[in-house]
């Protein structure tokens, strides 16, 4: 198979910083599009699997699945995309396409496994995916989006997997008008989830442990922030939210958390605590509460997300940096010392 | 207001044993209606109250609240109900009837908290209330139930706790034809949820730890049966139920059980572990997975449940004893000695 050479920001071993590094994308097949790369959102994930702290990881590693850029070239076949068109790629670029979950629109949970954007198994060059720290990616025309032309480029590029990830399980727990909706953790993903949900109609509670967010959880729509070291507070609104949004990767204590949903209600963890999360019976028995899990987002519903944010005139707040500074914005972000989301311009290695 | 005297069978503290009292009732009023009580089953919480080992029980304490009889006096405003009628009580008594759990017929939710058959707060005398183990009980005819003719009363004692108590999860959870079910844990409360989710026509798979369940569940009505201490038996079964009800009251492993979900799939704790439950993030995010809770059901669904038990030919598995006997019923109990519910024949107090 065709292949050609494009500059990439990636890493040799668990240990290693990253650096630029040459990977080869295959050429464009006939249902593939290439995205020349503009901008390249940075998740947590991205350092996890760079450092393998998941396990797995195959070097070298190209993290990156936050990426918009516009068309540069379209396979035989396309018809959804052509050359010019603004694009997106999210966290999957492939998946078995034959489960229940793939018939459903649900790639994201195919029973096959989804193909990842980075470190997943790219089928025509039989080797790891690089993300998108680099230069230009292809991907089968099924697994891009179409990106809204009214918002900022740079700042749309987290909608990509912090979006999707707080958009779909808010639709999935049906979260709107005449409710109220907590939002645990105010960072990446959490400061998404407070723009979402208050576009969707909810009322929105932020619950923080930093009396420091306070100000920033109202200026990003809260309309109302509990502090939960404050046993009163906590106290005062137990019972109170149909749904909760739980942001944290950090451990944490869930059952504090689940005492303030309605009966019936739902703590939906879309950060991944590394160890288990110990919860009581009766957090959960006396009023028939549910604590659960979401990951990202089927393509179709990454679409509408998209779509939602075009027409509502939402992004995320991101600080731009050069490609070459990755390494000290990883340092950055284990502090969580970023609001709330850095992107990559990708000229910055186009042009080194 | 007026009371009369019934023999009953309690305990006056913590570490005493049970043993034949006087308590007093009060004469039926206008909504109220007398029950000659026939039956009484044993639940765990019968004996978790005596002992006050969930702290707050006013003593002396009466447990019961499996209640089978006949009616013996009616109110002047009763309508539900005849002298001679059978009839039954549950876990409730009274609750609040004004917030919106009540008012969406779920009592069981009342968020002013419902009034519990024994060790609930009696409004009318200022008390505690007194459970079925006992010869004569009066109840709001709002909280009492009617029996079907056609089942066994005293297998039809345990329906009003253990019964409702599996029956209402399967319904809130859309148990049905099409749906491979798991019920985790043959006892009490499991072998009723066998046989409840077996006549909603679901596939049923019970889980359990002991081999020598197996044959049992199969009786009960199990079309499978995994063996919960055999890896390889959990790991052909992964992603293979749509729903998982979790009787046991002990600790164990939830993350082995949510691993046997489909995605989207929820396990339900109805039995109560003393201690937190750990889960890990990665048994819920992947496949979307939900861990619930579930307590009894409101007074409507319960008679819903009767209806549909005496439709199905549907009551437990007991094992008749005498009054006289509970103390050695309640050593039994704590050895998971009883297939699978313990039932007390009323004559034996009347007639002592």
């Amino acid at each position: 198979m065709s292949t050609f050479s494009i500059k990439a920001f990636g890493t040799e071993a668990p240990t290693a910083d990253l650096k630029q590094l040459e990977v080869q994308r295959r050429a464009v097949t006939a249902k593939d599009v290439e995205i020349d790369i503009l901008y390249c959102g940075v998740c947590h994930s991205d350092l996890h699997t760079a450092r393998n702290e998941w396990g797995g990881t195959i070097y070298p590693n190209v993290p990156g699945h936050e990426i918009v850029g516009r068309i540069t070239k379209v396979g035989s076949d396309v018809t959804k995309f052509k050359v010019g068109d603004l694009a997106g790629v999210g966290c999957m670029v492939d998946s078995c396409r034959e489960c229940e979950s793939c018939k459903e629109g649900l790639e994201q949970y195919c029973e096959n496994g989804n193909i990842q954007t980075y470190n997943g198994h790219d089928k025509h060059l039989d080797k790891q995916t690089f993300g998108g720290y680099s230069e230009r990616v292809v991907v089968d025309q099924d697994f891009v989006l179409h990106v809204p032309e009214n918002l900022d480029l740079a700042a749309t590029a987290p909608l990509l997997c912090a979006g999707i990830t707080t958009y779909s399980p808010l639709r999935h727990w049906k979260v709107g008008p005449g409710q109220k909706v907590g939002i645990v953790g105010i960072g990446g993903l959490g400061h998404m989830g407070v723009k979402i949900a208050k576009a969707m109609g909810a009322h929105v509670v932020v619950i923080t442990t930093s009396a420091s967010k306070v100000e920033d959880a109202k200026r990003l729509g809260a309309d109302e922030v509990i502090l939960s070291t404050d046993q009163e507070q906590m106290k005062k609104n137990a019972g109170t939210l149909h749904f909760i949004l739980d942001c944290v990767s950090a451990q944490h204590d869930i059952n504090a958390y689940l005492s303030l949903l309605k009966r019936d209600g739902s703590l939906t963890l879309v950060g991944a605590p590394e160890h288990p999360l110990p919860v009581a019976p009766f957090s959960l028995i006396p009023t028939r509460k549910s604590f659960s899990g979401s990951m990202i987002g089927g393509i179709a519903e990454t679409q509408e997300m998209l779509d939602f944010c075009g027409k509502h005139n939402i992004t995320s707040d991101i600080e731009l940096i050069r490609m070459q500074d990755i390494n000290q914005a990883y340092d950055r972000l284990l502090k969580s010392d970023v609001k709330y989301r850095f992107v990559i311009d990708m000229d910055s290695l186009k042009n080194n």
